[in-house]
């Protein structure tokens, strides 16, 4: 099966509401006078890291997608509980290291978890992470035609990096920086979950996640390419024409925030830019009807085949 | 490393109280007026079942052995995340199907997750199991010298229906159901909690299980070998001599309670036997000192040289 046809499947076992119908990035439970705010991502070993990646930098990764799933509902981290599936020795001893190293510099606790005998194929490594968030927290579902779409920081340095690890590009080490160590936004997080009506992070691709918070919203969205940020390492190492733009928007790993507000919000948003010292960007609009166009200059542009990673995350 | 060595270094990570230096079962946070109960367990193909154990199984006992933990906890369960690598069609979709119906039983809502591509290798699954529970669960670590040591259920079941599967045994399939499906004590947990000093769950078997639970309390531990409670289907399989005895207190994945108390809550644990309608036996008694000893009417008798499973769970 696809990871959409199981998720189809495992509906039938989200009863409860907190569980949004397995839609959003992070379950939300009612639980006394707190609301927590739960998740649990994976990563396997050649798919959502390189064999050859720092283990001390995947204990970080795997913490960072995370902690950047609690970001989008504005949630503030508690703990974590780790599945962790032993390798070698000197592996194994680093990314120890390495989790105890990225969880105090985002100032979480190790609460458990379970360590088993590897097998002989691909690693897989889970984690669970626990946050407070406030009464209402931002879904994925609350986009408004006439909304503006909003992204965190830059986009496509992930991918770049990516490409630069498998010696398809040449580029500044900012670029792999961006890749194996993404920075979740829980500062940003926060302080935009009250004034947004949707919010998720950018996992699988600006492109694929803006159509999917449409899709969750019942409207349709338009990206205006020529709006998405772009680093300057990325525009030194890619460039910045329409196709260079495309290859920022379809690519993965950028764990930024992606989110919906409305127009009059705008000045809020842009001061909170100023404040935490975070580009936050406009980058198109939601509008009636279903879909996604791309425009570029305010015309629009054929889409590409492929979105971004729909069968991985 | 071994699995002890890794969490003795994951221990640098655990610096909130709530995770009970990694000891437990279980963590447990407060939040606001709740008692939050979190638990994160992995099975591996080959390890914790076999390539054959039918998929509804292996999604009951994923879910069962991590509403275990909450069971020692004295929890009642609130919902499940879900980390899952996917394997061929018809295994996921049996799997899904599984879940649901274990999921149902135990009245327990699917939250979310994570499913990710397979690796060629032994698959691997994560559970995390959420639930809530008064305001100071039992740990592991609050036996004293001169309480009880009692067991629910019976001992061994398990052990015998994977000898069983395995063709070293014969015996009736009620043993292997024991393997494939154990039923986690929630009930017993719920209704124990308040009046044990220690509790926590038989998964590594119940010698080295026992000697935990006295370790951590600082006290030693002797259990009484006739007194080990063995199912009809175990005597009739392994038979009733001192050898048998010891595969019962030496095989993993029993799933049932293990706790300390006051020699004066016995008559209370007896009602609750009878209310339960589940058997609780006193299978022993903590001690003064450190260490574990085995006796036989009385007399101390040797250890076997594998307490149970070490490196394991």
């Amino acid at each position: 099966l696809t990871e959409n046809e199981l998720i189809a499947l495992l509906r039938a076992s989200a009863i409860d509401p907190s569980a949004r119908d397995l839609m959003d990035d992070a379950a939300v439970l009612g639980l006394g006078s707190s609301q927590l705010v739960l998740t649990h991502d994976m990563i396997v070993e050649g798919v959502h890291y390189l064999a050859d990646d720092p283990p001390t930098d995947v204990a970080w990764k795997l913490l960072a997608i995370n902690l950047s799933d609690l970001a989008a509902k504005g949630a503030k981290p508690v703990g974590v509980l780790l599945g962790y599936m032993l390798g070698d020795d000197d592996w194994d001893r680093a990314f120890a290291e390495g989790l105890r190293a990225a969880l105090s510099a985002f100032r979480v606790s190790l609460l458990g978890g379970d360590t088993v005998a590897g097998g002989e194929g691909r690693r897989a490594l889970g984690l669970t992470a626990i946050g407070t968030c406030s009464a209402s927290p931002p879904s994925r579902a609350g986009a408004r035609p006439g909304n503006h779409l909003w992204v965190t920081g830059t986009i496509g340095d992930s991918g770049a990096g990516l490409a630069l690890l498998q010696e398809q590009l040449k580029g500044p080490n900012e670029l792999v920086e961006r890749y194996r160590t993404p920075r979740p936004r829980l500062d940003a997080g926060q302080s935009l979950a009250p004034i947004v009506n949707a919010m998720m992070d950018v996992s699988d691709g600006l492109l694929i996640d803006a159509a999917r918070m449409a899709e969750a919203s019942g409207c349709s969205v338009a990206i205006e390419i020529e709006s998405v940020p772009l680093s300057q390492a990325f525009l030194s190492a890619v460039g910045n024409d329409r196709e260079s733009r495309f290859k920022a928007i379809t690519a993965g790993d950028d764990y930024e925030l992606l989110f919906a507000a409305d127009p009059q919000r705008s000045s809020d948003i842009l001061a909170l830019s100023q404040s935490l010292g975070l580009a936050i960007s406009r980058v198109g609009g939601f509008r009636p009807g279903t879909g996604l166009i791309v425009e570029d200059g305010g015309e629009q542009v054929p889409l590409p085949e492929r979105l971004g990673f729909e069968h991985r995350s």
